[in-house]
């Protein structure tokens, strides 16, 4: 499917709020690659940020009938933390309904709620992003932006510690593949096994 | 094995200093098993109290032969967090070299460190018990003295938030037992399940 067809697909699927909030990923993650100056092909980049919340409007008892026709195993921490399925359902429909195989697709797409352990640069990329495109507004997004621009593992760790700190001060569930995945980039940067 | 029995020969397993913390772990286990009117049986309590950290002196190297004997599985998360290790090692010990059988017994040791889904009563105790014992002295530990004698969920929730915290902002390992513990809480608390 070539990038404007796709674009159309993805606009059916998304409210418009949605649809505006995908194309400013879309163009902070190339702001974010170029910055970095990290080498993805830009019709992956575009292709993954696109869709990247391609699931989000489902409503959750489509999103758990998808993830049952993908054979997506859900945990128990999938069930507490529902907001998290639209990553992995999102890569199913990525996979079956779109036909990509791309696999650093597939993953920027199903970890972009959560992370996970092994995110590629790309992952990575997305799962920032979404987190710092030019429509969010929390405090401290501004400094999370400027580390963005230097510093990918860095910027991916403290999005995760503001999310967590955020759910810690509401009392609300954690989903533990943000602990795996904060754990193995700090494993991995003690290791430098990036 | 009667206890005083059990007593010396876990005296000879630890360090003075660990020795008399162990100590004040019984009594704060029957402080607040009486603050909060749980009934368990009090030879159980001493026992668990008495045991948790029964492999918290052994070098790290004694403890990983010692999981590899007992067959215990070690997954990357317990790689990342070894100073977590000494909760399974000891159940291990206390199930195969003190011959213990109680499961609660065993679950107390075993989570101590970390926490889990389905914590008994008594290792949610000694959970919260080796937290706040009277050795203890860090900011906020006097609120949740006050907290655990009237509320053991929220004692235990309260106490993980605290280690959550300081692993953050340390950017240390966070075990994800811990998160899988606090949310089967937090999940148990909304729908009253425990």
């Amino acid at each position: 499917m070539v990038l404007g067809e796709l674009k159309k697909e993805i606009k059916g699927l998304l409210s418009q709020k949605r649809w505006e909030h995908t194309l400013r990923v879309v163009s902070a993650s190339f702001e974010l690659i170029s910055c970095l100056q990290i080498e993805i092909e830009a019709n992956k980049v575009e292709t993954a940020a696109l869709l990247h919340d391609c699931a989000k409007d489902l409503p959750l008892g489509e999103q758990l009938k998808k993830a049952g026709y993908f054979g997506i195993v859900l945990t128990s921490s999938d069930l507490l933390c529902p907001k998290t399925l639209h990553g992995r359902v999102g890569a199913g429909i990525v996979q079956h309904e779109f036909g990509i195989v791309d696999a650093d697709i597939i993953q920027a797409v199903a970890l972009h709620t959560t992370g996970g352990p092994r995110m590629s640069p790309l992952a990575k990329i997305i799962f920032v992003a979404d987190y710092i495109e030019p429509g969010r507004s929390f405090p401290g997004v501004e400094k999370l932006r400027l580390l963005a621009k230097k510093e990918l593992n860095g910027a991916v760790l403290a999005c995760m510690e503001q999310t967590l700190l955020y759910l810690l001060q509401r009392g609300d569930f954690i989903h533990p593949r943000m602990i795996a995945a904060r754990n193995y980039i700090l494993a991995a940067e003690d290791y430098t096994l990036v």
